[in-house]
């Protein structure tokens, strides 16, 4: 029914037992299989080692606290391009998530970190090089005041996806009221510390261009 | 610059002088132009008597309260198509607003009004139809408790854009804390009310339709 | 006085000699007795070894987190019959704290876990039974967007306990809002987590069957 | 398919005619409808006057502030019996609203008004009444500090419905807070203000009485 | 200048080195010193061993978790008498460190422990003895919904000091909001677990006897 | 029961007649009545005149927005003293009504308005005369930033009321929590606005020196 | 004492005739003074024909809603430059507020408005402008999700005062947070809306200039 | 091009290696580097002896919770001055955070420490030396009910930087609310805890005698 959108087992709070082998049940099912927010990212790599997995690739991202899991005959295609910017530095592990859903989605990207509104100078040739490859959408993820995906949608011409994070001090939910207070229109957010969501919402864009169009 | 979207007046605590001059301003420069979150769209109805308008086509919502200015040799080409939903009735004037911005955008649409999750049988057949109209995203629209968007999310799978309504009673930040938290992916939100953003972000979506594809 | 009504000891907090003997002693006196909440089951497993319960009955639910304890000679009569339903997995702890309450209240009950929006085809049939099974109201538990419960209420004729639980991730009140703001009525709720509460006035809500009427 | 609940207009923000013509129509179709939260009751008295309204009993509640039509031949017979208590006289609005709810549904009701914590005394007479009366539950409506319900719900062992109420001054949403928090078992809430929803829920859990039992 | 204020340490964030030190530099100036809300009173226990206290009385509250130090030779006049009743047991610790502090103001008291709205009959007969001890004030402490003091005051003729307790579940602020808009006049608050706070206030109305009055 | 608390009309959202015949009817049966937060003090004003009032005396205080009633037969005895301080001249009316509260009472009064921290060498003259006076407490009354009560608590040895308004601008709730959070002992508040509550809480306290002392 | 500082009469709440006498009064006493957020500008305007103003000089501003009034022979000299930006035209009002404030300070000022994030290309010929007039710091007026101060100060070496502002829709604390919250240093701010406090503020900052330096 | 400003590793969350080769390479590059709010200080004071460090002055501020690194030829000339203030003691921290700031900035200042309201006769002098000193601006740091800076700038005529501070105990916004709400205008602020951005607006301040000015 819902093809093309990978089942992911949600981390946090789990042991590394039971996050590997509900990855890997579901990776069994559906060829592949994501878990995300992996709170000790060690310990999993470390309970990997127990089972007999070569008939899988298996894949840690460490900074992104993600698992994935594909069958080696499940393949693939690669298919269109989306934008990932990130504010800061601490949010890296969002758009790490995204990316690694997006993997699995077979949906192609671009990236640019660390290019948020205090060295703004550095984000307009990532934009251009993002637009000249015709992405369909671009994530936007910042923390703090959150202000990026506002200026970047206010820059652009695609639909941005605001990603508002957790990461760096103070009142939690600032970031999300700053984008969905945005003045510009062409934003919409996913909630809090939500690159998972971001790069399926993302990949349902892409997937647009697979579709015949009504006229 | 940002080609396709229409530039807008927003109504609400402007006089009608200030709204159909500004209005008409805007569409003597672009061709096009929209004014939104009319407080009194009577005399703004009257006002506009006041004028020569004969180069004009003129249109007045009076249930979403905007007034659509379009030049008589402007012409908008129609393409590809989105729905709209509301839960309630009382939903529908933000329905109606980011419908006249579809329509300043040419984008076609397919309407699915007092569908929500209280009547929610006659939700399904408007959704098939939807899918099978090709829709590149669904508007879903509500108040109260919100829950509809999630709902609609996890039958579908086309990006769905959330709108939360202020109509309705009780503590108004309801229907979007539900919407941010649907456990369904594929679900992004805009802000309270905020019709012609949803709209705007849809006619983004479809406009990706034009584009080529990076493979 | 409050007959009916099991007397519990809150777990939180509370260490596992404080939680065995305050749950015995009020076995002791009631013949049953109930302790909910509790931190570290296993320690409170570790200790009733220490003790001489010969006379009694003793359960622990490890999901959850209760210890019941009969006195082997006090009865209880089961009657009536109330469903239990989970929108998620990770909502299950506190169904299963109900469950335990309704046990030692002599409550009938059918389950149905994990039949959330996300998965709403698979609500249907556990509603049909549970109507054709005559239950006197459903308790209906759920995290995230809390969308359950009014699902529930607009479909069925008997009164709906809405129970909203912090599992998941996220702004914690918002399936406690969501709830409240149900435009289905025939739905009241309980606090955040509160199990308990809720098979006890669902346990109220059978008891009326026991009652001669006024007509 | 819902049977036994009125379908009722909600009159808030809505004009005497929409609101008189609603409710008309609902109970051509239905036999019986209501209208509640009318704003200008008298408004609405007056324009009933334009209609003929020859074969419908038409009722008027100004405190409660609602309206109530009954087709002549459409016989309502009364059952079972809830008790409905108020703190304040200020909340008694809301309880007029329950009560003209419960006169559609046919249920019984005995009621005490300004029985709150202020004068707790007054209290326990109309307890005793009410609990030899059999009712199947107690409606118990309260502002500003809300305790009521949590006292009534520690003196009966029928389950008591919360109301919290948005009448008298403060921050409007301590009474719910308050009954959340209850650390009485036995009582479950509706939104603020919520009559309509308190007595939906009672004739709920009065039509028990009318079903077999499952042993 | 401030006669009778016991100067204190706050002991949250403090290690029992500073804490014992920085009570004993007060006692050695003051003739009397408290440290409150020590978090590890076991150490501060074993830390005072080290120290030579032949001229002090030293007195551990392990509830309280308090810490009183008084030189031998500074006498404290016993004088007037204060009511101190709690709401459940998890409030007591709360209250013992309000007795903390009127031991050092010499102030006596009459307490009654766990006679909340749940068990309300309990609550009459230690009124009643407080009044014809003739107290000057009660401090009444409580947590979850907090609806004992607003009761007290309904009852009783003498100043009723409200103190919140973030013991218990929820959401912290509930019993501070209940307080807070108690309808019964008589009622002020001091904030959330304040124990020393409220028993200083209302050591400082027990003073007030011994002022003449202007007439 | 409750002797020496003056029963109270709330004024707000009631109409003149209301408003006046209550007041009358309470003065009737007690001697004395009081009227609050009167929002129309003229329409008040001129309705008095339509009723015989030969047996009362009646006072409007146009700023306090109050209105008392008194027998002329009903004797108050004046007796004890309390200060009353605002910090700014919007905090007035709030004095007012704690003064007209008061009176009713019996209590004698020192006043000191517009003393607040943005002027607060004016305040020092004032605090010196209140307890030269012997005043038994003070009621301190500020909105805006609210640090008034805390620095007059620091500077006196009787307990002080803070009363937090909501006069002035901004986030309403900002007086009440500074006074909660006062680093200063011998403070405690009242809700927002209460005027009526402080001064009732003050005359409490006043009349502790018409008792006995348990020694 | 705190020369400088212009005495101002906040206009919300109060009549024509209290600002107009109210400030006239000032200016007497002082050569200046400022009424600030007048609600009914038209009203004061009017009012003032009444008086005999021959010795002052009487400045409406009808946008800032501010009145000032200065002696004819109270001389300012001018000295120091600030500069002054919105975000959108909506914050304009906030602006002139600030400027009539630095008008009677005798401070110049430099003004770019309507220079947003949404249109940011236009701001940085304005903050070259300014830099070259060797402004001592910038006044940043932002709205809806106030994301421009913080860009601003990211792209400035002088200090930026941030004045959030209620214009605009959506939750009227967005843009204080977002201020707060920027990664920026070199951004402090005032309350909502507080162009007078911003100003006098930075009227402080240019006054340093005629201190002499500690070195 | 943002001359003057030191650049920052933000310590929190971070490991001491991180901290320390972070911090090392911003020295290296720029002369000069701070790492603010270590939660490990002493693990950084460990690691750092792993490092050469013959180049470098290092200094740790055990309370201040940094780290400073200058290069040795990286000269820092004295300028100006500030002061900083802080209400009790456990606002040292902040404090001594935006001191090393203003060292490393080369800014020269004042301090004094736990002059807060409830020993506010303290105060004074040291406001007198600062003023004499002709301090640019004081920085006041407050936590609890935060009202220090509105007094501090009630009383001095240069501009006050206002930083909450989340030590002490309760809701952790109020000193922040009670800054912005003071009704003293010569009051900015920054967001709570942050020391160095304090420090930094108060370099720019100071860094503005050093401009020519505009006549
Ligand atoms: N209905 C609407 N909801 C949200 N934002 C809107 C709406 N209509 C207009 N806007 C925004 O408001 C701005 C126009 O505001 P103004 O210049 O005050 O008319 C535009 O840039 C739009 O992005
Ligand atoms: N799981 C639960 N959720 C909410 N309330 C509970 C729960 N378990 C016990 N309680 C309440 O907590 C009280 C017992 O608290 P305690 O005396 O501290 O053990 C009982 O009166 C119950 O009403
Ligand atoms: N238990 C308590 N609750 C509230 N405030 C307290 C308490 N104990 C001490 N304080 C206050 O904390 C201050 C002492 O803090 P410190 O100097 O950090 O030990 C005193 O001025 C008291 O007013
Ligand atoms: N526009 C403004 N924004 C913030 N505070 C203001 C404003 N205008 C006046 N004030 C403050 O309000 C006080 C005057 O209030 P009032 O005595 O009621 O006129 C002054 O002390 C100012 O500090
Ligand atoms: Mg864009
Ligand atoms: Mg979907
Ligand atoms: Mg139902
Ligand atoms: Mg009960
Ligand atoms: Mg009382
Ligand atoms: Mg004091
Ligand atoms: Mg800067
Ligand atoms: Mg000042």
């Amino acid at each position: 029914l819902r093809t093309g959108i990978p089942e992911v087992v949600y981390g946090k709070g789990k042991g590394e037992k039971q996050i590997v082998e509900a990855t890997l049940k579901l990776a069994e099912r559906n060829g592949v299989a994501l878990a995300t927010k992996i709170e000790n990212i060690k310990r999993v790599e470390r309970k990997l080692k127990e089972y007999n997995l070569n008939n899988y690739i298996v894949k840690i991202n460490r900074v992104g606290k993600t698992l994935s899991i594909r069958k080696k005959d499940y393949k693939i295609k690669k298919f269109g391009c989306v934008g990932i910017i990130t504010a800061g530095t601490s949010d890296i592990p969002i758009a790490e998530e995204a990316i690694e859903t997006l993997n699995l989605m077979g949906i192609n990207y671009i990236k640019a970190y660390d290019v948020g509104i205090a060295g703004v100078h550095r984000l307009f040739p990532y934009l251009k090089r993002m637009l000249s490859s015709k992405v369909s959408c671009i994530i936007a993820i910042a923390g703090m005041e959150g202000a990026l995906p506002s200026l970047v949608s206010s820059l652009v011409d695609v639909p941005v996806i605001g990603v508002p994070t957790s990461t760096g001090y103070g009142i939690k939910i600032t970031p999300l009221l700053t984008m969905l207070h945005s003045c510009s229109p062409g934003l919409a957010i996913v909630n809090i510390d939500n690159g998972f969501g971001a790069a399926v919402f993302a990949g349902l864009i892409v997937k647009n261009l697979l579709r015949e169009v009504h006229d």
